[in-house]
This record gives C-alpha cells, structure tokens and sequence, in this order.
C-alpha cells in the first residue's frame, strides 16, 4: 500500500523506490565483484548525494562523472576520488588542476594530440601533473581512439614525455542501447573488453604506463561474461532503470525506481484520453523507446503503488499536459477509471533525462516514509 | 564582432541575443495592439524575471503561466495580474487560494463538472471567491470543452450559480506547431477565434457573465486576421522563437534569440564528426524538427557570432556530447574547420525545452554587454 504522503505531494514529483534502487545497486556492484573489477559509478544519472552515497556503501570504488559541476558538487561532499568521462576541452583545464590542487583525485580524459598537447602545455605552465586516461573507441558511437589507431602511441607519448601521468585507457560501448538481445550484448560486452584491453597492451608494448583499464556501459556491463585485463568498470542508469533499458533487456519493468506522481487534471471522453500534469516538463522529451520493439509514448502508466496498468501509456505530451490514453482501442470508461483527482505514477523511458528535469527526489523507503532529497541541474 | 566573454564563459550557456528578443516582443506587442487586445505573454518559455520585464514593459498585460511556481516566482517579483493556463487540479486550490489572498488576481481554469464543483466546493469552504475561465477546445489537440458542447453551459453554471466568478473563456490552437503555410496558420487562427468567441456567445445568451475571451498561440497570433471579439492574445516561444517555429513558418533563423554556446572538444575525422559538448542535456531531447520539412537534428551549428553555418548540424546527443556533422557528405576537412577549443553557438529546435536545461541565461546585449539572468526550474 502507497503511504499517504503520495497523496499530499505537489505533483509533478519523481519518485525513488528505494528498495529497487538498492536491489539495483546490490546487482551492479555483485557483478563487479564477481568479474573482480573495481566499480566507479556514473553519477551524472542522480545528480543526488544520497544516491552516490548509497552506491558507495555498497562497496563503488570512486565515481565517474560527465561535467565538472558533478565533480565539484561530490567532492564538496567528500567524494575525492572522481573520473571526468568527457574529453577535455583545455578551456576546463584551469578548473580541474583547482580540484586536484585541493585534493581531488580527479583524472581527466583526451582522445587526441592537441588535446594531450593542450594538457600538457597548461600543466608545464603551472607546474602541474594530470592525471590523464586515454578515450578509446570500441563501437564507433561517439568520441575516442580506435585501439589498433597509431594516435593511440602518440597521444600517449605527448603525455608521458609531457611529464603527465598516462593513467591509463578508458571506453563506453554506447551502441549497447541500440540491442536487445543477451547474445548481441555478451558480444558487445567482449569487443568493449577486447579493445581497451589490446589498447593497454598496446601502449604497455610501446613502453608507456597504462595501469587503469576502465569499461562500461549498463548493458555491456550486465552481460559481459569476463573482464580478464580490465582493472575498472564503469555504469549509471542502472541504479534506477528505465523502459529503454527494460527494452534492452537488462532489467524488467518492477526494476524501475524511478517513476513520475502526477495528478489527473482532466478528460477528452469521447478520445477516451485523461489528462496528467505530467507533461514533456516533467517526463523530458526523451521518446528512447519510439525505435525500440516496444513503444512506451512518454511512458508506462503505474497505480499510485507503482504497479503497471498494462496497455495504458502517455500517448502525447506538452510542456505540462500529458496525454494518458490506451493503445488500440480507446477506453470508453476513462473518465471512470481515472476520475479527476487521481494519482498515478509514470516509469520513464530514460532515467537520466526524467530525473534532469526534477529539482528533487522524492526518496520512498519501504516502510512507506518520503524523503525529499536535492540534485543539482545545470553547469 | 562577437564580444570577449564569448570566449570565456564556461560551455554550455543558454545566449540570448537581447536586440533578437526585443524586437520578437515588439512584434507580438504591435500584433495585438493592431488586433485590438490585450497581450499576455505566457511565461513558461523564459521563465526568467528579466525577460518578462522586458515584456511587460513593451505594454504586456498580466502574464500566462503554467505552474503555481511561475505564479509565486513571477508574484514575488512584482507581478500581480497571472492567468493559471493548466486545468486546476483540486490539490491546488488551497495554494492558488493562498496567492489570491496575498493579493494576486490569480485566474484559474476548468473544462468539466467535476472540476468546476472542486473549485466551487473548496471555496464556499473558505469563504473564497475564485476567478475562473472555462477551457475551450477548438481544434481538437489537448483539453477543453467544445464551443457548441451543452457541457459549456453546466460548467459555467456550476461555477456562477456556486457563487465563483466566471471570468471567461480560453482556448489554445496548439495543434498550428502541425502546419506551414500563411493560409492554414490563419485558417487556424480564425477557428480558434470563432470558437472562442462562439463560447462566450453561448455563455452570454444563457445569461451567463464571460467578460474574457482569450486566445493564442504564437503561430495562430502572428497569422490572425481578425481577433473580433476576443479581448485577450497569450503567445510564448515568439520571445526567442526557435527552429520548430521556422519551420512553421512564422519566423526566420535570424529571429532565433536563443542559442547553446558550446565547445569543440574532440574529432572523429574519418567520419566527418566533429564533437562539441553541447549534448542532450544541453539541447534537451526535443526533437520538432523530425516531423517537419526540414530536419534540423539537435539543432542547426552557427559560428561563434550566431551566423548560421548551412548544411552543419548537430546529428546526434549523448547527455554532454553533441555530434556535429555535414550534412549529405562528410566533411574531410572537419578538424581543420572546427579545431579543437573552437567556440559555436547552436540554434535549438524549441526554445521552452533548451531553456528549460539552464540555470541562467547569458543575456547578450547590442553593445558586446554580456549579464547573467537567472531562471527557476521545477515545480
């Protein structure tokens, strides 16, 4: 049964189960432990003190994260051991040796020789040494070097003869969410292993360090088979879930912790719609489900207990209205169902977007208390 | 000339070009001041203080909101006179009351039984009388109450016969973002006019008072021929305008007042790519342009003076990497063009949701002049 605090929140809220989100936890962090890998968490999914600090207690080891706000914002709370998983651009240089120099572990990323050379002209210049892991590119999504590239040699070298410390390599199999199978991603899991591995072995050969081998992504994560020559892995959205990732096939709609309280406002009958306050503002515009097998809208519509009413998703949304309609068929009884006044709760297609969108959680323990607990937006 | 601070503020930032804007606000303005109403702008595109002071002082009358914390954000700051624009859910109304008895004339709306006796009920409660506008639907898109529906007439009687104050009628021809041409944005805007004004005929003959006929939306204001006998024009996204809105036809990529400074952080030569660290979370994940003729992708890449570079775009986001490509054939001299540390700035596809990731804008003046104007998030 729902506490009735979900009956007096303001609505839009976003909701944290907290029994999921440890369960969540204590899976990603048995994995690692299992494939005895250190586990560095991606914290840009939370943006949220009490989140991290619950990964860490489960046994993370540092975290990652995707701006150097995040990294402010967490070390500020004791958090000093911090990898900054974007490359860097040399105009942050300047705020990142202020972290180090006030005693943040924080490594930083490059992918290229002029980003090397730019960290290490700034570093000679004020006497400094980074701490520097090289991108790597293991599925041709995004950024990064591909492990058998020749640039790989040179930018390590830039650094290490720079006088930097080359910590090692570092890739994100990104392509993951575009699978949705155990096999394809057992396989991407191993091309993501395979080529941070060779890229060390690689860099090692040529006579340079490379001590940490960090990979990870929630999906490649969850179905490598092995980490043989990884010493790090690395994931965020697993802590909540989300329907893409239900989509992917690495968790199942009672996974997901993160769903949105909103409130019917209103009904067009005859279109069998109900009206939520829960719009794009509040779900984000994230449609990460529209190519997937199974199209959520803006999302599964869930009782005020969270349990999923099967077939009932957000069909459409505006800035503050979503539109709860059925698929197929329109519900000739909408406005009985879901009576103006009514509480539901809707799972996101993704996570990381829905939570941005939010100046809180709202932390649902199991036995039934709410705690509001911050995150932080923006830059 | 783009002044000095464009190339050191931190990346992303949310620019407004201040002679774009204003020369958006006085458009709209002299719009409704030529259609002969009143024009209160709804303020959930900025919701910035400084932005609306500017529209208030171009002859605004009351603002347009879609949550109560615009309301209490945009009171606190001086504003009085604010129309509620979303359906009143009946856990609002002991808040909406609240404003009202601290001397906001705070409008409310409804568009059924249920929630006209809520807000009837809830005020003979507290001896409250609240002003309330009847939500009309003249295009079928989200909510309200067909003008020729009996429906119309039990509402407004609920509420005057229960002793509210029935103020009017609201409609908004949101589904005018769907079209693209002069004739069917202003056949639009003559549907939405006639069945506004229809409504309040209806509620007049039935001896109901309906002194307020509002209407708008920026496509339909802009293309309206006649606003005879409506008494009030709302419009937002006209303040920056933004891409969706080119395509709708009702501005050019010379209007677009907001823009995502970003900047280059690293290459994928081979493919053409250049990256930029303004991602999703940057963009947001609003994808307008998709549907329409011309497909922007996460928005169209200006140089660092906002002068469009065609055929660049962002093609792709992750949560802070923006992909920029060519569009049709890569570009092999993408490195040489856009080296790292290159400063862009991006148009984005809908300005309330890019807004909507930022903590402030960066509010740039003719003069090179560059303030910081905070903007409120959540709810």
């Amino acid at each position: 049964m729902h506490p009735s605090t979900l009956l007096t929140l303001d609505t839009p809220a976003a909701i944290v189960s907290l029994p999921r989100m440890q369960r969540n936890i204590e899976r990603m962090q048995q994995r690692a432990d299992a494939l005895g890998v250190r586990f560095r968490p991606h914290v840009k999914t939370s943006k949220c003190a009490e989140v991290v600090a619950a990964q860490r207690a489960a046994g993370a080891a540092g975290i990652t994260v995707s701006t150097l706000k995040e990294a402010d914002q967490f070390f500020a709370q004791g958090v000093s051991d911090i990898l900054y998983a974007v490359g860097m651009a040399p105009h942050r240089l300047a705020h990142a040796r202020d972290l180090r120099q006030r005693g943040c572990a924080l490594q930083i990323l490059t992918d290229s020789v002029e980003g090397a050379r730019a960290i290490v002209d700034h570093g000679r210049e004020h006497g400094h040494v980074f701490e520097v892991l090289i991108e790597i590119d293991t599925d041709g999504h995004r950024s990064g070097i591909r492990p058998d590239d020749e640039l790989l040699l040179s930018v390590g070298r830039v650094l290490h003869d720079g006088g930097m410390r080359l910590a090692g390599v570092l890739t994100h199999a990104g392509s993951s969410y575009e699978l949705h199978t155990p096999q394809a991603l057992a396989a991407l899991a191993e091309q993501e292993r395979a080529g941070c591995v060779l890229a060390a072995r690689r860099l090692r050969a040529a006579g340079l360090p490379c001590a940490v081998v960090s990979v990870g992504s929630t999906p490649t994560a969850l179905e490598a088979a092995s980490l043989e020559g990884v010493t790090e892995l690395r994931a965020g959205v697993y802590v909540f879930f989300d329907l893409v990732m239900r989509n992917v096939g690495v968790c199942s709609q009672e996974d997901i912790a993160l769903s949105v309280l909103t409130t019917v406002i209103g009904h067009q009958a005859d279109k069998g719609w109900a009206i939520v306050d829960a719009g794009w503002m509040a779900m984000s515009r994230d449609r990460g489900t529209a190519k997937q097998a199974r199209d959520y809208g803006y999302g599964q519509v869930c009782d005020i207990d969270g349990l999923p009413l099967e077939g009932y998703v957000l069909s459409g949304a505006n800035q503050e209205h979503g539109i709860l309609s059925h698929e197929g068929a329109p519900d000739a009884d909408i406005v009985a169902r879901f009576p103006t006044g009514t509480r539901l709760r809707i799972l996101p297609n993704h996570a990381c977007a829905t939570g941005a969108q939010f100046t809180a959680y709202e932390a649902l323990a199991a036995d039934g208390g709410v705690a509001r607990w911050p995150r932080f937006h923006g830059w």
